[in-house]
């Protein structure tokens, strides 16, 4: 594979519908597929061990980072919450700048953005000067913010148009999580 | 689990954005990590083995079926190409129907039924009446016909916002194969 073959892209999957994770998790499985080296970083979810992909991942070696503990902006006290995503995003900077990695997702990174609890701005201009930039990276999660959008090589909006909850279908095990 | 807890859903990714195939590989991931099984069938793609999800497929031991051979509405004669959508289908079915299965996506079959080479009233009809009640299924592609989208329980819409072909950037390995 030659240089001008590899370049990394800043992927975006954002808008309100189901897939979002899941089209990320299809991108590692693809790349781990390809020998490529992976890493995923979980900014909201919480129950570790719950979600089949977490298994998945453990089953499959790949390298899964949750801060979700202690993660939510339903707490009264946001301090812990905003502290835990900085330190993802410290965590996720590490892994993008060190060239260790040709796939770095960031899911559910759109949040801390949104609050700002990550300069979304800063975000940007450091995703697109310090890191790797053979790395590709994925974020995924609602409302991704302008700059992001802006900054992104590609951007696919899953857009909500039949969901089973409408329905009164309760959450599938191996399907929601 | 009890049975209230476990009712197939149809589900359907499409539009014109990236992330369709990849949200049902992702889709499979986690159904793979929770223990369940699941099956493949992809109606289009034929480059055997240059694809990373079918690398990934072999060395997860997944169930995966390519009906892509000789499958492409660029031939100038298009009777193996719809008889080979209808031997897929045919087979989707017995999948389908045999309960052994808790999750199969049918990867890129709006196509066929698009193109009336399976009768999609028919297909949306059987997969009603005659799908194991328990097996989720999900089917990919562009412009899923509205019998079907009436029929799914989930339809995720993939906009396509930015595409870094678009921009001149060539297909990655690992991202976009």
């Amino acid at each position: 594979m030659t240089e001008r073959d590899h370049r990394g892209l800043l992927i975006v999957y954002t808008g309100r519908g189901k897939g979002k994770t899941t089209a990320a998790l299809g991108l590692v499985l693809r790349a781990w597929g390809q020998g490529l080296r992976c890493c995923v970083i979980q900014f909201i979810k919480s129950e570790k061990g719950r979600w089949g992909e977490v298994q998945a991942a453990q089953r499959l070696g790949l390298e899964w980072h949750t801060l979700g503990e202690g993660f939510t902006w339903q707490a009264a006290d946001l301090g812990p919450s905003i502290a835990k995503a900085r330190e993802g995003w410290q965590l996720a900077q590490d892994k993008l700048a060190s060239g260790d990695y040709d796939l770095v997702v960031l899911d559910e990174f759109t949040y801390p953005l949104r609050f700002g609890w990550v300069d979304p701005a800063a975000a940007v201009e450091w995703l697109r000067a310090e890191r790797s930039p053979r790395t590709h990276v994925v974020i995924t999660g609602r409302d991704a913010p302008p700059a992001l959008l802006e900054a992104a090589d590609l951007v696919t909006e899953m857009a909500n148009v039949k969901h089973p909850f409408d329905r009164g279908v309760r959450a599938q095990r191996g399907i929601e999580f």
